[in-house]
């Protein structure tokens, strides 16, 4: 059993700020920083690479992240979450997301039921719906083909895998696997929902529910605004609907729906995206074939995240440079980066799976906590960004450490070639510039022109952002959030800091108010 | 001549830091929290209100923020501004883009014009343009009307305007203004333009090059791009494409445009919504008038961020309640929260006017400063954000100033009434609801359930969602931001930390690297 001790109780977090801080601009400059490009490089799936050589580490930093790793059981912690013990203590939960893709340890039951066994089934469930519908087995009332797939869902049941959906989309145009367009519905505001549904063609729609309790507020209004629309329409609603949820929810065994897939209490929703959540939708969207590589792709990462040595370890390295950004140096927030417009929206997912994860001040056993736990998180698009937030980056007054991603090639195989170089290398240039921009600086006597350097950045890089590189990815970032939850001794699979306005809401629309909340409901007109 | 001061030399910010703290929980409990709401809020233009209730502010501090607004002279220095003082020190420029909708003070003379005869020309002959493509006296080579508008642009070019489009668009489609459809390509990743040019029917498609120098890499890139495509359509690009530029710009009498319209040096790109940069794309989109409309929201609000008394000025004390919540309570961000799926974009918007703005490191004559300036800006809508992030505003380590936006109606004017109110009311309630969770929060024995409260937000109300309101939230944000970098004695109007990236990638282009910025071009393949 592995030993929870706050991150403060540690005697390698107290060596760990006691380590001589490095000058990143110094060790940056010249051949050394050629060197550190060359030498600081972890390797991860589907081709991708860790590079850390702009963070603000050298070996003796590194060395103390190591005895951190080791003496908080990193390794230890991870593998028994994998072999089914309950990490998630508020809501006494196993944790098991990465089941949905692969199978690292022990086999679990619960349930009843072997459940890499039920995930697979699931899986498998939905690869046959997928199927039937793209072959036209399962078609519409008047027995035409489904061209548009909607998923409606909030948070967890959105963010992912509308930003998954996103990044897959060119590249499945390219290679001839986009088989329907997807669209989704989340926010209670309902100029979402009616937007949506004027974009599509409704008759040949299928709607997607997704809540595992089947009880979120949102999602369950938005599907009310969809059948009603469809019923205006003259369709009958349960010949357009599937739901993914939880056997135990109200929806599991509706006849409002064509089907029904099933996830469990054991996978959070900012940590669906390889369920069925994410499942359905992109084995409607791109083919099962698609889905599954997006799986390999994570389940290949997500077992050098059960690597002892943090070398080998891309995600607990990641990880424990946060920790260090955070704790010892103190920065309070870190900006997302991708050069590649196909993932314009993982940022958004990344802000939810860290935010929700890591935004606690109290330890797994529900004790106050004495240090910083996690950081804020946003982020867009490189090259987007360095005309937007970057000044901020380069010269405002606090240091916001940067997490870049690239790629060698882009998605969609179209490209112009001006001034002497394509678009494509203009992206890697600019995104190559940036680094060494932040990390070294310029000097100027124009203070304003001046530049001081010494803000960190790493950068995953891969050939070309396929499903396999996206799973990779997606797990890289679910492993990093896991194992900094680990080193904080919190709890990062709970999210009680949710609960509060949802009670509240629900007394203002019974009109159950005082005071303030009274006050506040008279000024919306409530 | 406003007197320029460091903010720390400025005896008012040192008083400031002397009042006593608010407790915000105990300050917004019972029947007084109720009168703060009600007390607590300053008219807007459009029907607007800003509400302070639940920042941590009382009689006292705002006192001494009202001693900070006049010891800064912040009403003086506006007055400056708007008159055609040379406020952007940097660049030597004056800095006019209130000019684009209305006339505070003076008539400005420059480049042998009167500057608001100027902008209103460019605002007319963007209007006739818009009028004959709507008519169709303007039309592709086949005869036929366009249907879809195309703007390429980037940073300022691309999030104001992207974020306007998307707060009107179904606005006016429900009110019967709705002409062509907007898209945009921004990012020099070449799966951007791809996927956005087989998106739309390049025949029917005008094309927006928006590049105040006509020398904006990503923009230059993405123009070639749609060339490509039109050539490649057999349509000559020359009948499809204008240009919204500087009068001095390689661009502006190009024969490859219609027609070019023009903006100048003194209005910054991230300022520019009210210009041609914003005025091409929405008179096309939405009509002349609905632009117009557009432009008089922000007048009109800029009428109120002259004003001397910061009880009649919301921009001022919304700025001034935002300094002293990043320089005396040292918070690091701001999360921009709207209750309203059409400003899903407005968030991004406003993180690049803000960070572009006050991300700087010395005051407006060049000196080092030393304190903070411009926060970190992030923000998504509502209630989605409540199913993201949110775990970490209400119980995460570090507090984080909010501003909420929220409108009695929405645009669409269709809903759906479930379990006794409907979807309008549902998010109208959320954000009562979250205002209060976070000022007041809720005790608890089970710490993991505890909320501390004491988290400050402000909340601007309106009835809808129309063009005059967008602009006065514009308006709004942009001279709060002013209001903010005169209280830093910043220049808040160039944004000199784009340019080493901008150099360094040059370089990589051209092969001329050396050190970490050879290995990083090695590693990405350049």
């Amino acid at each position: 059993m592995a030993d929870w001790k706050n991150t403060s109780e540690l005697n390698s977090f107290k060596k760990l700020g006691e380590v001589k801080p490095v000058d990143l601009k110094t060790a940056m400059s010249g051949e050394n920083g050629a060197k550190r490009v060359k030498d600081y490089s972890i390797k991860m799936a589907a081709g991708l690479s860790y590079n850390y050589a702009a963070k603000a580490v050298d070996e003796n930093v590194i060395s103390a992240l190591k005895e951190l790793a080791d003496e908080a059981d990193l390794a230890g912690k991870f593998e028994e979450l994998y072999n089914g013990a309950v990490i998630n203590t508020g809501e006494k939960r196993m944790v098991l997301h990465h089941l949905t893709r692969g199978q690292l340890g022990n086999n679990i039951n619960a349930d009843g039921v072997d459940k890499r066994e039920f995930y697979l089934g699931e899986q498998k469930k939905i690869a046959e719906f997928a199927n039937k519908v793209h072959s036209g087995e399962i078609v519409n009332e008047a027995g035409e083909k489904f061209t548009t797939v909607v998923q409606i869902g909030i948070g967890g049941s959105d963010l992912g895998p509308r930003a998954m959906y996103l990044a897959l989309e060119n590249w499945a145009k390219k290679n001839g696997c986009f088989k329907m367009e997807a669209k989704f519905i989340s926010n209670v505001d309902p100029d979402d929902a009616a937007a949506v549904l004027a974009s599509v063609d409704v008759a040949h729609s299928m709607f997607i529910l997704v809540s595992k309790s089947g009880t979120t507020l949102e999602t369950l209004t938005n599907e009310s605004f969809v059948k009603d629309a469809l019923k205006k329409a003259g369709l009958d609603a349960s010949k357009h609907m599937i739901a993914v949820t939880s056997e135990t929810s109200p929806l599991a065994k509706s006849s409002d729906y064509l089907q029904a897939f099933f996830m469990d209490d054991y996978i959070g929703g900012r940590f669906s995206s390889t369920s069925g959540v994410g499942g359905a939708i992109l084995s409607l969207a791109f083919g099962p074939d698609v889905f599954a590589r997006f799986l390999n792709g994570a389940a290949e990462e997500d077992k050098l995240a059960a690597k002892k040595d943090i070398m080998e370890n891309p995600a607990m390295l990641d990880a424990l440079i946060g920790v260090y950004e955070r704790n010892i140096l103190g920065y309070p927030a870190t900006a997302v980066l991708p050069y590649s417009q196909a993932l314009s929206r993982f940022p958004a997912h990344l802000q939810q799976l860290d935010m929700e994860s890591n935004g606690k001040s109290v330890n797994r056993f529900g004790e106050p906590i004495d240090y910083v736990t996690g950081p804020i998180i946003f982020g867009e698009p490189g090259t987007n960004g360095q005309h937007s937030f970057y000044q901020l980056l380069h010269q405002g007054t606090d240091i916001i450490p940067l997490q870049f991603i690239g790629f060698k090639e882009n998605q969609a195989g179209v490209d112009v070639d001006i001034q002497g170089s394509t678009s494509q290398k203009k992206l890697c240039a600019n995104v190559a510039a940036q680094i060494v921009a932040f990390a070294c600086g310029k000097d100027n006597e124009n203070r304003n022109k001046n530049f001081k350097g010494g803000r960190p950045s790493s950068i995953i890089v891969g050939d070309q952002l396929t499903p396999e590189a996206l799973g990779a990815l997606l797990s890289h970032f679910e492993n990093k959030v896991m194992f900094q939850g680990f080193v904080w001794n919190i709890n990062s699979f709970d999210q009680e800091g949710v609960q509060l306005g949802k009670t509240l809401a629900k007394k203002v629309l019974a009109h159950e108010t005082d005071g303030a909340l009274a006050a506040y409901s008279a000024l919306l007109n409530i």
